[in-house]
């Protein structure tokens, strides 16, 4: 189910001009938030309008899921430069206090501006004038929180790692940095205005200052993903629409089969039912070369249209492909390694994920080429049978793998939503 | 002046389907642009609300410098790889013709989706469902376009070359990447959806292929200045108001006298007149540093309050700064070394600039700290009488240069607007 927006509370920009808050401004504000909203049916607004300004943080699962795939990301894996857990459970209940409080519009902490100038600002201010812009924060647990590279128990939660949470094996094709892999946690920040995830991002960092340090972070400029049924297919950095199959918000039975973990998936790590996993993947496309490839062939290797996004086997971007439909040359229509075959549910015993990826551009590499491509975010309830299974098969037998490079990996246990009175992940630590 | 929007013609949004352009569709586009376009005056709305679709890449200025300053950007730096004269016209060309169809909201090239599946496609197709969103695509020639490092007249072009368009000088505190720095060429696209801007550098690289390469390409997520009086001021990532004194699209004098090249002013570089130079300076701020300041220590280094961005001698925003009030211990309220004093253009004989820098986060550095700060962007008709003072003054004397490092830097000279039926910068070569 979509999440509903909480009613606005007294958002940042009402905060303005040292503290004098305007509740009339506030107010309009949100009315202003509320009429736009009518129009989130409607598929011919742009990504960004007719959005709520808030989404509650607390919750049965996180936000930032099943929310409507906001439009920017800025994602942040950590590394725990402490050995002391009750100083980590301090960092995670002051997380989810600021998470809390800018997911609501509002500034980290409780000085904002106007407090004392002896001291430095709880909230860094670069969101200051900005609504909440449908922010949504998000954190995870990594396999090295568990157990260290040696395997040592540094917190004493080695009992409760959960048996799926282990490293990624690796995959052909896969030319991953080490410096943009991994991490003992991850906070996941989406907002419709980047500089809305960038201070969410950077005022947790900040907060963490002591306890942890960013060990690597990307920002993403677009999102690639519906998790709405609301919303319409964007195009990734090939020119196509991708991620039709999507688990959505509002597939209630898909979402408790295909990413929810259940109460008895794992018994050792009961902290983690009604979580999920997160599988982060740096995908570099070469969109140099790919941009001189021949129209026929960009379709053959995607298995779908450039135009409509319409499998190749008709129809229009909704049709379920026809994989069995013959084509010329004694071949079927959609090529035997088409994409949208290689990673299709049917091929997988049905597995499904939700995905929630971002294009990417981190300016050029040596050879003159754009460093970009696709941040792949999925979320699914079991990593081994909902993304290994499909990534080897992609690593193996997709047409589309000559034109990727996989630089950067990780995967995190992201625990269910925080309850009132509760910090995030809570269970893992009682 | 304001630059004015053009009627909407056809947009992307039309041409989906393969090429079924939706007349109707697209019509009702434009309504919806053109009546959101009345809330542009309303300094509450968000920055990328209520501004028009497109703007006229032909005119007398090029778009994009006065042009209310749009969310987002990507910039691209080239370096020309050919001897070929003719093959660098050729392709100004091309660019003027694709700039010209991108900024209308059209794919570039002729054949869009649909067209022969024996080629690849003329455009790349990310933005195929999406609007302009206020593109504008300036162009730039950079010194070693005239002369290379070996003083080597490249294309025929040394004898046009300005005396202004010349390296920078070293700066104290420059600590430059020579991989982010310079350029033959550069492009800067700037939009209110940063998927279209990346479209527009990418469609434009793809076209040059073989006889440019980019060198080095920056993207910025959030703008950081105004240069109408129609935008709020917004925050950079110090998180203070910054560039108050912006010179604005309606302050037609200051225009003539401190961004235009004016007819007299280069007897050897007439080309130029009614085009501009462009500082680009990759600034990275040190927010880790910054953000353990105390606020007042804070709000000293820019000599402005944090809340609403008055000058510390009191007022509102745009009340201009009162550099002799006297404040405690035998200092002026306004530091010497503050930053709005070090840069106010009463300390540089009245030169102003317009800036139109932009927010960047590329990731994250080795120490753990964001790769993050402020993409500058400034519009001036003499570098060396309204940059190279400013920034001489700012290394030498600015408190704020404790928490920035100038990594990247470059100029370039801005041709005048492309006339009917010319290609940009096409005086220089005729």
């Amino acid at each position: 189910m979509t999440e509903q927006p909480t009613s606005s509370r007294l958002s940042r920009r009402g905060l303005l001009g040292g503290g004098v808050a305007v509740a009339g401004v506030a107010g309009a504000f949100a009315a202003g938030r509320g009429s736009a909203h009518a129009g989130e049916d409607d598929a011919a607004a742009t990504a960004s309008a007719g959005r709520p300004g808030t989404y509650a943080f607390r919750g049965a699962h996180q936000a930032g899921i099943t929310t409507p795939a906001q439009d920017r990301l800025h994602f942040a894996a950590f590394d725990v430069v402490t050995d002391d857990r009750d100083a980590l459970v301090a960092l995670l209940e002051q997380w989810t206090l600021a998470a809390e409080q800018m997911t609501a519009g509002e500034p980290a902490g409780t000085g904002a501006v106007g407090g004392d100038v002896r001291l430095p600002p709880d909230d860094t201010g670069e969101a200051l004038d900005l609504p909440a812009s449908g922010l949504t924060i998000t954190f995870g647990f990594g396999p090295s929180l568990f157990r260290d590279a040696d395997g040592k128990d540094r917190f004493g939660l080695a009992d409760r790692q959960p048996a799926a949470l282990r490293e990624l094996p690796h995959f052909p094709g896969d030319v991953l940095d080490p410096a943009r892999s991994g991490g003992d946690l991850c906070i996941q920040a989406c907002a419709d205005d980047p500089q809305v995830a960038v201070h969410a991002v950077r005022n947790l960092a900040r907060i963490g200052f002591g306890t942890v340090s960013v060990r690597w972070s990307q920002l993403g400029f677009g999102r690639t993903s519906t998790t709405s049924t609301s919303q319409s297919t964007p195009r990734n950095l090939f020119g196509f629409k991708d991620g039709t199959a999507n688990v959505k918000a509002e597939e209630a039975a898909a979402l408790e089969e295909h990413v929810w973990v259940g109460v008895d998936d794992d018994a050792g790590a009961g902290w983690l039912a009604g979580g999920s996993y997160l599988v982060a993947r740096r995908v570099n496309m070469t969109i140099e070369v790919w941009d001189r490839q021949p129209l026929g062939d960009q379709e053959a290797f995607i298995g779908r249209t450039k135009g409509t996004g319409a499998p190749l086997s008709g129809g229009e971007e909704m049709t379920e492909p026809d994989f069995e439909m013959p084509g010329s040359n004694d071949q079927p229509v959609i090529p035997v390694d088409a994409h949208v075959r290689v990673v299709h549910p049917g091929q997988h015993g049905g597995a499904r994920m939700l995905r929630r990826g971002y294009n990417f551009v981190d300016g050029s590499n040596a050879l003159g080429g754009l460093d970009a491509g696709l941040f792949f975010l999925a979320y699914v309830r079991d990593p081994a049978t909902h993304f290994v299974p499909v990534q080897l098969a992609m690593s193996t037998s997709d047409a589309l793998v000559e034109y990727l490079k996989f630089t950067g990996s990780a995967l995190f246990a992201v625990p269910p939503g925080a309850g009132p009175g509760e910090h995030v992940g809570q269970a893992l630590f009682t």
